[in-house]
């Protein structure tokens, strides 16, 4: 059986390219920033580097192509987009219509390629300083929820913070904001924590997307802006074709973790 | 006489407004972050915009303008661009035609404001954990030198990184680093430490802009990413029409220098 966990990433992206990995990336080339992705025609681009310069938190930017690109050059030198990541999701008009693992097809000569930030990055030292993710223990998807923090407009381009939410002790709370604050390109620190209601949360146990995970006596829930957002923004915007990840199957770069650290 | 260090920005914006002041603004509303300004039309502002994404060192951006709108919203409600600097450069096809205290008249309904950092915000965390700054000290610019460091391409946007220069004792310049480290959005930590020549300067008493500064016995030279670079990089690829505040003369925002801070 291959390690995946070990392996660089442009040997997974190869396997990824061969359509010998279909699956989600979690796990693979450990140490190794994984990216979010969105594809927008040119018409678009503007307004969404905007908004995603207007919304760094949940909206933070790797790397972005040059409109007809599809090489990611400063996080991937030797990648294609168009085919490096397992699955992608194609949306028309605000509706998705079709998954695929390749849209070499659907390429169009003034495409723009917006690379974020994913949170995989910033749990890996939070996992490293002894603090549990109750989602990693109970094999589940984080839970995600919207907010009623408004994002900064930018053009066509407006809708509500997503946030995702880890439980955990108040004392591991002091030390995953100190830990997250060295990350600002993968969310940096939480936005909130304590009372969900405070930031239009009704009910903590029945997240907008992910799964629910248990929060034990005494824990606090921390919140952390979401890469969700600006996926679930440019969706709300309609945008008459947008091309993404399917969730959980990230673009694999080449940058480790530990570069993205401010500190 | 007026305290115009502890007055608010809005109200020295008035005052700039209404050509009451039409000096350098260095030193006043103190402890609230100063702004470069750079103007273009939308025909170049994805293009700029995607290459401050991607040399966020040189090229921090605290707020851009909805295409048309003359208001930096995110950093300054009330402000209005093409009034509140006290003095503007017009830059035609990249040459340098005229400078004025006001540019309503040069406004087109498409252009785009850039507000991106300045070093005068991390200087005053850096003289009140004392280290002396040496420009300051000797009244006279920071110097700045072109460097051999190439900036990230995008779209017509390419060209060398510009460093200003500070130099101090070794045990300052540990600390120094410390200080910028938590300030992203002002340029951040230095880019580079000691042998300027490893960086493509021939001479160090001889900057490419500002002025020359002693460096005594012992010290070494820190250099920072400089807010000209993007300026400089913009005037070599010679838009038809670029306006930029005049050096010296920058747009105060709303924003205190410690939000800008990440830790």
């Amino acid at each position: 059986m291959l390690n995946l966990d070990r392996m660089a990433p442009n040997i997974i992206r190869e396997l990824i390219r061969k359509q010998e990995i279909t699956g989600p990336t979690a796990g693979m080339s450990k140490r190794f920033a994984q990216a979010n992705l969105v594809i927008l025609k040119k018409e678009y681009a503007f307004d969404f580097l905007l908004f995603c310069q207007r919304n760094p938190k949940s909206c933070p930017l790797l790397d972005v192509t040059e409109p007809g690109s599809f090489n990611p050059s400063k996080i991937a030198k030797d990648a294609d987009i168009r085919k490096d990541i397992p699955k992608y999701r194609i949306y028309r008009d605000g509706v998705y219509t079709e998954e695929v693992t390749n849209i070499t097809g659907y390429w169009e000569d003034d495409m723009v390629g917006f690379l974020l930030g994913c949170s995989f990055t910033f749990e890996t030292p939070l996992i490293e300083s002894g603090i549990p993710i109750r989602h990693i223990e109970e094999h589940c998807n984080v839970p995600m929820y919207k907010t009623n923090i408004p994002c900064e407009k930018a053009g066509i381009f407006e809708g509500p913070t997503v946030v995702s939410m880890r439980p955990m002790s108040h004392k591991d709370a002091i030390r995953a904001i100190q830990i997250t604050s060295r990350f600002p390109s993968v969310h940096g620190s939480p936005i909130h924590i304590g009372d969900p209601s405070q930031i239009g949360i009704a009910d903590i146990s029945r997240p907008d997307f992910g799964d629910s995970v248990t929060i034990k006596e005494g824990e606090i829930p921390v919140f952390w802006a979401c890469g969700v957002t600006p996926q679930a923004v440019a969706l709300q915007s309609k945008p008459s074709l947008m091309i993404t990840h399917a969730p959980g199957h990230m673009f694999i770069s080449d940058v480790q973790d530990e570069k993205l650290s401010v500190l």
